[in-house]
């Protein structure tokens, strides 16, 4: 039984995912930049490196003997369609929940409080005072609550917020359905964007929905870039009329000419929301879980085809 | 019966600090850049402008009838010298609490997850994700157990920290003396300063004891500036030692030329904890029941001298 995993070294694969298993051959493999392992035939638990994208599965067609697709992400729409029949996916739901829904409040605090605009002052070492939005009573927006939005909201707890309203796919006791999306935004003063990218939800943010946010209002966005129409946004903020902080954004990366690099009001992130020192150990206890559960023949977690 | 208000109309006076007190003649006074109202020598209820230091009490000589000087601040070691006898000094105890707290959790998680650094890349449009670290897992030290300190404690609840250890002046149960600081530094990741400059807390953190933060800890201050000794922090942070997320430095403002506002790893935001939206309507709310209670006769909220 032979596995790859994403480590530089098994001091490090065992200091993070825990005992590895007796019968499996290990391979670390952190990306094809330094080659790909001899035993590309013989693979049969494959642990995807991380950031890589798809080019992770570039050879997935010389793997004979593979068995399980290992994500390090929770998002898999764009690896599914590369996994062979018959070879199980697995993704790594919940292990970025922390970093992820941390990232997001660090935006919406950072965004209202201008760190961004503060940083860029340390440069020429300007001292220059300015009023902040606090987070304290506005009116919060959750688009998407799953186990992100959730933690977002768990986040949010001891901020004085004025209100939490919760938006799903479909409405149940204390949260709200897509449907009902356009009634509540002229009353939410911050909108954290936390749903998966969907046919349903691709463009959610169009140029009419982002209208009916308040003007002042703040957009932030740790999805994925196409839950938000970028000409529209940037055409919104540009005005001065929104603010936005994303995480995310389409296209990615952003063009360095793209006008919503130097708006006023867009602070930017480059897609790093779980990349953060909360994920190596919480990545690791599901890789050594679920590399224990294979060798022994269990069921695995986060099964998602 | 004669007050000064810190605002730019009736309608703003009355909308924040609510119901205006019969009786009570207002003049409105945003500091001396217009000039100083012309009931100078009757003004008994002065509410001194926000941010202007001990400028707004150039005149205090002349106004002989006052009995109440109302600051907007919770530090008011500057203020208090000035302040004729006689007249009651009431400060800003709890206004500020909500503003200072989110700004010290904003520091900490954009210093964490680097968004000066990508706030400066939005400059020339690079997009270069780097690792960032969060305040999960992170064994937290709060220096300074009152009213922000236990604000900012609140805001910690949700973010999965790995401890949180209280400092204050003496130690009781659940909060540890000064005295045991020493001890306590080397296992803090985080540590956020947020005691009052006194004689005591003076360069509390010294060379020495920034010495004993381990390697890549985090200091946030938002208390005041001489807590801290700049040059030795200068030196920690340019090693690459330390990081810092300061909104209080001493001297302030920072100087142009200074070393620290372009040191990697050192976060500066310019004395603007209190400066947030969350402030206007708190302090308001203070202005409205000091004065109601001035002219009703009863006791004053705050009293410090
Ligand atoms: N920025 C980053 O680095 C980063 C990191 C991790 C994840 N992500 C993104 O975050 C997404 C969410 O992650 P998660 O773990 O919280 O997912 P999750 O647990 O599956 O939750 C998704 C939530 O979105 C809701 N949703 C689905 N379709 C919707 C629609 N049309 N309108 C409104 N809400 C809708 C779901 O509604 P129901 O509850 O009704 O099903 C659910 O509440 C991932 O898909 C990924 O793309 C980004
Ligand atoms: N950045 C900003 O814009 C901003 C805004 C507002 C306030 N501030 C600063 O923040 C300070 C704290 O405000 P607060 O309202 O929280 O004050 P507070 O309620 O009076 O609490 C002060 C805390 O500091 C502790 N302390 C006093 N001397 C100490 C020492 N030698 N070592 C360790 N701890 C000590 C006190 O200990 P005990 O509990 O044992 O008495 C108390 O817990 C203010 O004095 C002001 O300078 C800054």
């Amino acid at each position: 039984m032979r596995a790859w995993l994403p480590y530089a070294s098994m001091e490090e694969a065992e200091r993070l995912a825990g005992p590895l298993p007796d019968g499996v051959e290990i391979d670390l493999f952190r990306g094809p930049a330094r080659g790909w392992p001899d035993s590309i035939g013989e693979v049969e638990f494959y642990v995807l490196p991380y950031m890589l994208g798809t080019t992770a599965l570039d050879r997935v067609g010389e793997m004979a003997s593979l068995r399980v697709v290992q994500a390090q992400t929770a998002g898999y729409e764009n690896i599914a369609p590369l996994i062979p029949e018959g070879v199980t996916l697995c993704n790594a739901a919940g292990v970025h929940d922390t970093a992820t829904a941390e990232l997001a409040i660090a935006l919406a605090l950072a965004s209202g409080r201008r760190i961004g605009e503060y940083a860029r002052d340390q440069a020429s070492g300007t001292w220059d005072p300015q009023w902040g939005r606090s987070i304290a009573d506005q009116r919060i927006l959750i688009v998407g609550h799953g186990r992100i939005g959730k933690a977002i909201e768990a986040r949010l707890a001891g901020f004085e917020t004025a209100s939490i309203t919760r938006v799903a796919s479909r409405a149940r006791p204390g949260v709200h359905g897509v449907d009902e999306l356009d009634e509540l935004l002229p009353d939410a003063d911050v909108v954290f964007l936390i749903a998966p990218h969907t046919p349903q939800t691709d463009r959610l943010f169009d140029a009419a929905r982002l209208a009916r946010m308040p003007d002042g209002a703040l957009l932030v966005n740790v999805s994925r870039g196409p839950l938000v129409d970028t000409a529209a946004l940037t055409a919104e903020t540009a005005s001065g009329r929104l603010r936005a902080a994303l995480d995310v954004v389409d296209p990615e990366p952003l063009p360095s000419e793209h006008p919503l690099w130097r708006t006023d009001g867009v602070l930017l992130t480059p897609h790093v929301g779980g990349a953060a020192s909360s994920f190596p150990p919480r990545i690791g206890r599901l890789i050594g879980t679920q590399l224990r559960a294979f060798a022994a023949g269990e069921p695995l977690l986060n099964v998602v085809n």
